[in-house]
């Protein structure tokens, strides 16, 4: 017996853009976060042009279907995970980069297009795409504008937001907006880019977007820097932000990320290492002078250990501990990835918090983060196979955004929200702004078939 | 007879924050735009607290009486006009700046304090709140937040929007709001902030503002050139934006506005001068070099005449043309400003197309512009006494956001809307934007009492 939905989908895209086999669909239920339950999906479907996807969204709408839009699925917060009997409409084939302007610093995107694919072609052109995500090489422009999705390079260029110009969505209704515009500057009527940047698809669906570019950045330059504590690191990168310098990448390390490092390959990290900062310069030829410069605050502020890149590959060979993290951690056992963001005042009272917590639940918890944005990653590992350990794992993740919300910060910087932190945002936003979050959804979506309980239950 | 709201509020503010002298009341009818109706209000209160903005839209809601906020009232779009029968709600009297921070790059400031004052008490900290509309010395960060205002240093650090971290608002319900945060990163839930700022006080009333604050720029050096032609002026400017130099500010303007000043006073400036371009870097010690190169860029797409500043005292009286626009056009007649924003290579078109209109509605328009950003002030210049020529001008008004328009750019790229153009919004936005526009504003003021008529008619 064939399902109708399927039938009419068939018929207006074409057999090959809908997927119903149970296999297929069951490798398209889940993101990457961790946690996060997953429903059964009806139907996957891969509409080609924005036409399409208003065929999808006005059969869905009229079959009162959930829609649940998916990229490359490398969310943290299972935004993108399938509900029961949802429509996963997967932006897979609307992977076209439609222009690249030199002269107007812009491109014109589907959403589909793969990060490091746009990064390389507009690079190519001598112009720069900053948004830099760790997911870069996988995760697609559509999904990080879903998320406003961050990086490393954001304490100097600034998050997915701030590159989006326009967008064109589809609504729920199957209707067609354009938001923003292609000029630098405009204030005409209220910012819908914005409100649908960051959104996680309960909005509408992104079915093009124009993103601000600029020119290719100059050579850059990393030094890194080991101190005894916590504090003496946090010190000497509020002191490297007070500068004027400009860091394009400011990355902290905690002890227990440094030691889990230097466990996993041999890096040189003093074994007494409280903390680590990495920074970067990308001016080109200032660069060598600003990474000097940032070599003597960190050591006027007790480093143990200071090293400059004078060259593309040692400035490689500094950032390789950063870029270790993830695999350094993963033989330690599963991990819950926290996102917290404060002020930088709050940053040495949130890690003697984070590491209190991990003592109180007795778990590990590692804390890299983008110390230059004070958004940390503090990350909780333990033994999925141990029912207690997880129990006490899911608690100090918890507790660490309880904490973040104390200092006078967010639960997340750059995650987002997804069902894995839903309940949280209530707290965050309180019941006036979870209000006005509801009403603005019902505006845009008043039968909630959008993501419907992502964000807000 | 007493009016019953006024003694309500005088019972609950206090005599002097409640004002219904007639004569006092008329003079504050009206902000800078010339041409926008502005009815008679009922009452001018000035809050000294959130608590008591909560008191007046509290009552005000009772009444049934619109309120509509007035900061300075120097904007261009009537959205500060009172309408008829209204609450005029200033913030004059919550003029404090709360809190600045070193160590967050934050200040906290109430919603009356003037831009310069800000600007200043940041500077004494080695602090910069880049927004600099020309209005800075007067208009409050209140003011600027209404209409995400811009200014000449956009091109580098752009508008106001980008420099809020958060709000506090009341709602047309007398609820308070907080939006957004004070750490440089979150992504928890809608963007609440944006979508407030350039809302014109039509969502909320901004009572509370957590600004982004930089390092402040180092010492800045300027260049000016003057070139034969609109197209040689323009192909300059797109070469310097290309550069990668990222001047602090890039300043066009055409040649009847080079006509015009040159006529006011003397600058030497050439009688043959199709175009002329300001450009500014405040990189410091790099300043030199990069207005040394501006300077050969400039000379290279066939500039007449080229000058460096060697120093400040120079670079003061070279920015001086520019300054001097508004003191020039003021002799020849009345002036209606225009703001249409554009993507950069749709500047000569725009030029040319103003130049047509000018020569089609027989006024004079001179076009300056921050032509990094696209955004350029066509300014219809005309005879306020002569009826005719007050009709062809504001056809040619018209005319020119039509022009914008259609060459795909937007009306406003720094005014707003207000009521100047209310119907114009219409056209740019479409039927589906429209809609959302409307059921958001539904959303946030169900009755329709927060400066009603205004942005959405």
């Amino acid at each position: 017996m064939s399902d109708p939905l399927v039938a009419r989908l068939r018929s207006a895209l074409g057999d090959g853009a809908v997927v119903d086999d149970a296999d297929v669909l069951d490798t398209h239920r889940n993101d990457h976060a961790t946690f996060c339950t997953a429903g059964v999906p009806r139907v996957l479907v891969r509409p080609s042009s924005t036409d399409e996807v208003v065929e999808v969204l006005r059969t869905a709408g009229s079959f009162g279907v959930p829609v649940v839009t998916q990229g490359a699925r490398t969310g943290l917060s299972g935004a993108a995970n399938a509900i029961d009997g949802c429509l996963l409409l997967s932006t897979s084939r609307m992977n076209q980069i439609l222009e690249i302007s030199v002269e107007d610093h812009v491109a014109v995107v589907q959403p589909g297009v793969v990060n490091a694919e746009l990064s390389r072609a507009v690079l190519a052109k001598e112009l720069f795409y900053p948004p830099d995500p760790s997911s870069w090489e996988m995760s697609t422009i559509g999904g990080n504008i879903a998320t406003n999705a961050g990086g490393l390079c954001c304490v100097k260029y600034g998050v997915t937001a701030d590159f989006v110009r326009g967008l064109e969505v589809v609504l729920a209704s199957g209707e067609v907006v354009r938001t923003g515009r292609r000029a630098a500057k405009g204030v005409a009527g209220y910012d819908l880019t914005r409100l649908i940047v960051g959104s996680e698809g309960t909005l509408g669906v992104v079915t093009e977007a124009t993103l601000a570019l600029r020119p290719a950045p100059e050579a850059a330059l990393t030094a890194a820097a080991t101190f005894r504590s916590i504090e003496d690191g946090i010190a000497a990168a509020a002191a490297v932000m007070a500068s004027g310098l400009r860091p394009s990448l400011l990355e902290f390390l905690d002890r227990p990320t440094v030691q889990a490092i230097q466990s996993y390959r041999d890096m040189g990290l003093p074994a007494d290492a409280g903390s680590m900062l990495i920074a970067q310069s990308d001016r080109g030829p200032r660069a060598a002078a600003d990474v000097a410069q940032i070599a003597a605050i960190c050591l006027s502020y007790g480093a143990i250990d200071v090293a400059e890149a004078s060259d593309a590959e040692e400035s490689r060979m500094l950032l390789e501990a950063r870029r270790l993290v993830n695999s350094a951690l993963e033989p330690l056992g599963t991990t819950l990835i926290d996102d917290v963001s404060v002020a930088r005042s709050q940053l040495v009272p949130l890690l003697r918090g984070i590491a209190e917590i991990g003592e109180k639940y007795q778990v590990l918890i590692c804390c890299p983060g983008h110390v230059g944005d004070g958004n940390m990653h503090p990350t909780v590992v333990f033994d999925r196979n141990d029912a207690a350990a997880e129990e006490r794992a899911l608690e100090a993740f918890g507790a660490v955004m309880e904490l973040g919300l104390r200092l006078g910060g967010t639960i997340t910087g750059e995650h987002g929200i997804g069902t894995l932190k839903a309940s949280w945002l209530e707290t965050e936003l309180g019941p006036v702004s979870l209000e006005l979050h509801r009403r603005i959804k019902h505006a845009f979506d008043p039968d909630n078939l959008l993501n419907p309980g992502k964000v807000l239950r």
